[in-house]
């Protein structure tokens, strides 16, 4: 039984959020989460996130996902690990690893290859480290023969020392009783008051116990940021690389600016996401699809040769050759099947359009279940709400609705049937037949030349 | 009487495309048209276009406009050349020049250039060269008093070879005859197993023939894409030169975030393209315009001092001192006359407006014939279907639509004509005349009160 | 009284422009408004701009905000100076400052320091200096122990004197009653056949008065653009200087591509912009609030935690915990307020949306007034104009107003009153009345099958 420990208990004062630090997002994804992803991925059976500023937004970022220590004072990180320490003793047969919920791209396959490099050389700890070009105010690690002697910070390294480029990423797998043996140990005797956790290394090693080091191939796993700058600069390397991931599998870009795809979206070969489009959450695209200019698509499901163009979705599944936009809103539990067409202006809300249906434009479908081959005339309205109640409307396979018709829910519409222009339908339609509310048309000869004067003034300027 | 061979058989594997490597898109123009154009461009007579995987899908976009050869199987450069060898039978009293269907920005003065230094010299063979500073992987160009005597591939170089700039474009001008000749005497001994077209340079010189070089300035005129990220930066190539071109010309952009601006698009001076604008196909935009932010033009044209702002349009025109937007789409065969407006969320398509006619707001046109100096209320809609049949819509000029009127077609609209809000026009409207279609106005007192119990607690929770 | 002359009589042909130069814009803000403005932050009493190609357009332009003198023929800038002699004659007393119109990278700070500098030193002239990396082209300062002994010409320069890397940014304070005295003494013997102001140093320096220089940090203050591409640059530059301080001031950005800020926008900590959003004029965001993606701002004010999702607007202003969008447009005078929500493809013109009311979908509000949790259907239109006059709406708390209803203005409706779906209301409703204008409902069973042939033929294709 294996552990994490998350630190997480940091404000990020120069970030001026009113959040905790690892509730900000790269990607549009918590960094905690990031962190937590890879925990899952590697396999870790018990995860303990250690919170201190702004607790009571993690615990309701969290809702109980995984068990969490807190941390009363910023005292270090050794502090942070020790409040985590009945979560410790309750999981105490294997091994910990400690991460640093500020570090977005610590990755799984990172975490599984260290623990595989800890436990074959049955290490008391195993600090995870990168080689970098520059290693200025990184813990540098000081090699022995068949482990490490060492982390020396920035300040206290000799020249020979401060040369050295392989350095701590400030995660770490330990042995978890030997862990739980070193805390009590650690001190504050230093110039900041504080208990650090790599002190428990020379502790360790005091104790004739075994230290190594991973160095990792992943060297932005290292990073973190303190500042507004420093998050946009993690954005941006996650992006590229998300960007660059898709690339690979045959994904299509005329450019990639304003394109932004969240860490966990899947998108299959030869879709081609176009210039200002957001791909958010869980949204998966499949092949061929085509989505974007200027689409955000938030846990969105495409199926494939589907076009989205200036479409704003979230939680909503669109078939495979369905044709949506420009200028269209899908909200929640919405679902388009296959082959049908959803127009420009059009919403959709927690409604079913059957399977080759079209609304082309000025509608809001919300709250029903249209059936196939249904056509929607322009400026349709479901009037879903009367001020006290919300209704559906059923709306049957080939039905056709004439424009700027009012269907009052709850409503149905049998199949085939017919709502003339600018009825309001209050009553069931049944199949095949014709709804229609309409006063007698009344033509008044002459009477805009009283009424236009305006109107008509403008148009003999424009003329002249 | 010139030709050209275009080698496009290729499948471009690592492209994840279930098209052939040529018809994809560079700036939304498939590479093999970049060719193409190039081609037409220099003034060569005949193009025979060289396919092989997914033929049937380059005929289809050719369609016939060019003539074309099959080459069965993927033998080298040399064996799909063999494959148009009856094309250049019927057309051998010049000259040929050998292009690649997946380099897009081969020139039209770079085939011109190179044409007539090969005619000059009197060469059998002429290969365009360009000289780079990273020449790795392409063959290098042995230059002799008054020739070449070979391109010997990369793996093929010595020390001293390695160390040469100038390198092979894989594009050549040939003696047609010369080419005739050369071709059967092409063979497979080599580790490939393929038939190279460079070879016919050594068989050439052998027979006492003279082999020239013509090195072009454009060096891009090599670059090809194995890959979607080498697409992307051919895309990334174009569409920076296309924008320097414009900037030349004195066209005016806030930043070049997400502009992308095909190569055919023609744009007057001191016009502003606005970010995440793209203007594709044949798009003309007239001097003093402002296009977007965010707008998407197809094969449009736009005259002077319009404004186009998040307008997604295609195969419109749109007059001088016309303003469209926000958010409008222009669908095909609509002509928008000069000061007309349209205005937010309204949909035109196959369509004329008339000068200085207004479609302020949330309106459809659709198969209608407007005159000038029409006003147009907002919700209006052109009830142009009616589930049968299609029909037009006739509005003369200075007439006013009120708001929420349905117009359905056949139907027509006299000059200073008017029509009531919320009336559904079934019959003509004669000159001057109103049409109003209403019920009476009924007011139930006190019914609120019993209907909207749910949205007044709102409205008190609001308040406490 | 101190003095500032901004020389902007130049045209830009390069540009190809038919405005003058200095009215071209850098974030949407003419250059010439970024010089004033630093004129004005610094302090200056008078300002006179001297102008010359397109001057009709300057004047129209400030709108008196500032005097001008006219230079008839551009004989350099000693000349454009002279031009302004009245100016500087009725206000001698104290220190003039020479502007370019064309840098707009001036600032305040280095105009204040350099007086400072200048008053300090007793000098009859200062010239604003710069270290440049790369001087080449630039004016280089020759220094002597206690000020300045010339500004030697690139093409004049020895050997020693071009590897000077100070340069002149074109910017003097003078003593105004020495510039008043050596203006007269410029002339016209060098090649170019100018007056320099350049050479009041040497006049001022051969008469025994003190030329100093004054070396900004600054060094973006020299810049200025030729054509378009150097235009653009100008952009690039300001555009990213402007982020970087929103990003020190906790603004939150997930990358900054096409994110446009003008310089006099204010941005409260821990709001978030989004990709593709404009923020011009004197636009003010509050904190916490997310504008983006694909949103335009120009002179709007935007309360806190705010959402506004795909919006355009201009000279509203919009309350706290608002949310706008996706899809709005906001037009001139428009107000909303706190908690209020506005939904996709809406727009409001010179209207009050009070508090906690919601306009959610396909919505025209023009020239209304509408109170606290009002519900607007879907499809509601404000008839605002009958094509002679303009009228306004008013909407008490609480009403609800149904589907595709027509409010014809002038007309009132009461609180809590309700109006019934597509009715057309053109009587004032009394509080808590329901207001109704709708037609028997008539059912015609079978019609369909005649009217629909066409339609459900589709249908059967698309099953088969």
């Amino acid at each position: 039984m294996n552990n994490a420990i998350i630190l997480a208990g940091g404000m990020g004062k120069r970030m001026h959020s009113e959040k905790p630090k690892v509730l900000l997002e790269v990607l549009g994804k918590p960094m905690l989460e990031w962190v937590i992803s890879a925990c899952e991925d590697a396999d870790i059976d018990n995860i303990c996130i250690v919170k201190g500023y702004g607790a009571e937004q993690i615990d309701e970022y969290l809702n109980n996902r995984h068990e969490t220590a807190f941390q009363p004072e910023r005292l270090g990180t050794g502090h942070a690990v020790m409040c985590a320490a009945e979560f410790l003793k309750k999981n105490k047969s294997g091994h910990t690893f400690i991460a640093c919920g500020d570090a977005p791209f610590t990755d799984a396959a990172t975490i599984k290859s260290a623990y595989e490099h800890h436990v074959n050389n049955n290490a008391a700890v195993t600090v995870v480290t990168a080689d970098l070009d520059n290693p200025h105010g990184y813990g540098r690690i000081i090699r022995t023969d068949d482990g490490i002697s060492a982390i020396v910070e920035e300040k206290d390294c000799s020249d020979s020392q401060r040369a050295i480029k392989e350095i701590s990423s400030g995660c770490y797998w330990f042995n978890t009783e030997e862990l739980l043996g070193a805390l009590p140990k650690l001190t504050r005797n230093n110039a900041q008051g504080e208990y650090y956790l790599t002190d428990t290394i020379s502790i360790l090693l005091s104790e004739g116990k075994k230290a190594c080091a991973f160095k990792t191939d992943n060297c932005d796993a290292v990073l973190g940021a303190n500042d507004r700058k420093g998050l946009l600069k993690l954005n941006d390397i996650a992006r590229m690389r998300i960007i660059e991931k898709h690339l690979e599998n045959g994904v299509e870009f005329v450019t990639t600016d304003s394109v932004v795809i969240a860490p966990d979206v899947v998108i299959g070969a030869s879709a081609k996401i176009l210039p200002g489009t957001m791909l958010m959450g869980k949204t998966v695209i499949g092949k061929n699809s085509v989505i974007g200019p200027n689409s955000r698509l938030t846990d969105v499901t495409v199926g494939e040769n589907s076009v989205l163009d200036n479409v704003v979705a979230a939680c909503a599944v669109v078939g495979s050759n369905a044709s949506i936009g420009p200028f269209v809103q899908l909200r929640k539990d919405t679902v388009i099947k296959d082959y049908a067409h959803v127009g420009d202006f059009v919403e959709i809300k927690n409604s079913t359009i059957g399977e080759g249906t079209a609304v082309a434009h000025l509608t809001y479908v919300g709250d029903s279940d249209v059936g196939q081959n249904v056509n929607f005339g322009c400026g349709v309205v479901t009037v879903n709400y009367d001020g006290t109640n919300k209704a559906r409307c059923t709306i049957g396979d080939n039905a056709f609705i004439g424009c700027n018709t009012n269907l009052i829910a709850p409503v149905k519409i049998g199949e085939a049937a017919y709502t003339a222009a600018g009825s309001t339908v209050t009553k069931d339609v049944p199949d095949g037949a014709l709804a229609i509310e309409r006063s007698a048309l009344t033509i008044k000869p002459d009477y805009a030349k009283r009424k236009l004067t305006r109107h008509i003034e403008k148009g003999k300027r424009l003329k002249h």
